[in-house]
């Protein structure tokens, strides 16, 4: 999935091209490209399925040359994740009726790969044997205001580490997600979804009617042509929701796998220095010649092989692209969205 | 005078293109093509010499089109401004042995064009009537250690602002600059001097005869081709010498005319800083479009439009070009020059 649009990343993130197209840590690959090459060895590129808006079409091809255009689906209307994963459980059960599959957010990190591919293993191997939805769950490392969160229930069994879900909360108040933390009973919700498809199509048939009724229709309106054309027309009448609202929070088979991934949402420049290596003043530098002098907990990113100086800053967020800087206190990062809407009235849509 | 080399404005200012050559308040003219600019109407163009470093011959035949390659001399090694001047003394003279003329820094900025041109009529008035040099100063603001002070001596005649040169002293201590302000007989050098080109042959002649000597041939090696060998051949020879040294503080002959200019030499940052417009929270932005908030007394420059979005700070610089940003507090900007130098090291010297 790799259709989300954001401006919290501005000015590295545009509308044009969301944080997921974007080498974010100068790897000389694009979060995108570090997801499909997280699976590979799991997931052979034939049976990926690649879910994005359709203005991002170009984008997805240039950076995935490897996936056919038949695997791009590409959503004629901005939606959520629900309509998005129904949609990839219909296409894929048109080709195989038994078929197996996992939901991966392309925006997201991942750092322990290990972890991530046995628990991929697991989860598989947990939802063949019977009809049951599965996500992956983190432990909460913090009451992240931004994040969601799934309750767990009761334990499978007494050494298992997969438990029932018993309820999911999304961007609880800073007090809830303390409450949250504390408990213990709380993981933070990775949104990757391990199911077969007819389960999930079963889960919506159930939980959102309206929705599943649009795309009940036969087998072969999933293919070619006639799937442009079907989407183009039904897509436009979904509602927005999120998947883990649609079916996973109401589902009675729906499960979470406890599992330590190193994962971080990348969802804030703070989270982004959380989980990035610094040197021994706190300092996160990111695709850029930096020299830092006086400077504590910054993050400084640029593009290519800018020379970043930066001097008596401490808690800041230097980022910079070829036609905007942003220099910013990381406590004050929710700012960054109005200082884009500021940008968009006065200089209209380009920069942002 | 545009041969001059510097890292003060660093990434602006570069060695290979310092600051007499940058439009620096984005007004479409470099520092150097308002020079030429201030003084058309007093001077025509064919009578202007411009003065260079070898390095900066294309960047000056670029920015000053209208002058014959013939009118600007490129000096073959970098000294100071003592034989530059003496050289552009003995090139007037072979053509005109009775000429004036006034030596201009092309790297400073002067707000006040009608005290500057008055001034310029009333030295030239001056130096006409007896054998003379003049210098022009400027009323001491503050006790700037990096500026040249002149102290005033005997008052020419009771209602003139032209006065007996006592001493030159040259980026004195902060308590030496406190006394010089104190003392009210101190005036900023503005690097300005005017007088007949045999006038100024004479006083290099008595004060710095070795270096005289070099310069002391025919009229007609100041001229085309055989000009170039014989400066490529002397010119390194000479000493790095500046001209207030090497004759106006010896001159028995040598005034200065007191003028209020709106003269800066653009030395500093903070210089820049003072002398230019302010928004009401005491921002200068330069060159692009700046976004501040909760910002105060910052200097934003920048090239092209480039969006510069700044938060939370006060008294900074942020000084952005394609290849280098600068984020420095405005107290701290003698560190540039160590900052060039650890860039020096660490990249070389293309960036700086």
């Amino acid at each position: 999935m790799c259709g989300g649009a954001g401006t919290r990343f501005w000015p590295f993130s545009r509308e044009s091209r969301p944080k997921q197209f974007i080498d974010f840590f100068g790897t000389g690959q694009t979060l995108l490209q570090m997801t499909v090459e997280r699976v590979r060895r799991l997931v052979p590129e034939e049976n990926m399925i690649i879910l994005t808006n359709e203005r991002y079409a170009d984008t997805v091809r240039e950076q995935l040359p490897g996936i056919s255009s038949e695997h791009i689906l590409l959503e004629p209307a901005r939606r959520d994740t629900a309509p998005a994963v129904l949609w990839a459980a219909h296409h894929i059960a048109a080709r195989d009726p038994e078929a197996s599959f996992v939901t991966l957010p392309a925006d997201h990190v991942i750092l322990k790969e290990i972890a991530f591919q046995e628990a991929l293993h697991k989860g598989f191997e947990f939802i063949e044997k019977a009809e049951r939805l599965l996500a992956l769950g983190v432990p909460a490392k913090g009451p992240n205001t931004s994040y969601s969160y799934i309750q767990k229930g009761d334990n499978l069994d007494w050494n298992s580490s997969i438990f029932h879900i018993k309820t999911i909360a999304e961007k609880p108040s800073r007090e809830m997600a303390e409450i949250f933390v504390k408990s213990g009973e709380f993981l933070w919700n990775a949104g990757i979804y391990i199911g077969k498809a007819k389960t999930v199509i079963d889960a919506f048939n159930r939980d959102v009617p309206d929705m599943a009724s649009l795309f009940d229709v036969p087998a072969d309106c999933y293919c070619g042509e006639k799937e442009v054309d079907f989407i183009s027309d039904i897509y436009p009448k979904t509602s927005s929701l999120p998947v883990e609202y649609a079916i996973m929070d109401r589902a009675g088979n729906s499960y979470v796998l406890e599992t330590n991934l190193g994962w971080s949402d990348l969802s804030t420049w703070n989270a982004l220095h959380s989980i990035s290596p610094k040197n021994k003043d706190g300092n996160v530098t990111q695709n850029c010649r930096a020299l830092l002098y006086d400077s504590k907990n910054c993050i400084v990113a640029a593009e290519g092989d800018k020379v970043m100086v930066v001097s008596g800053l401490e808690n800041y967020i230097v980022a910079d692209t070829p036609s905007a800087l942003l220099i910013c206190p990381i406590e004050a990062e929710q700012r960054i969205r109005n200082i884009v809407n500021d940008i968009r009235q006065r200089y209209g849509t380009d920069l942002t």
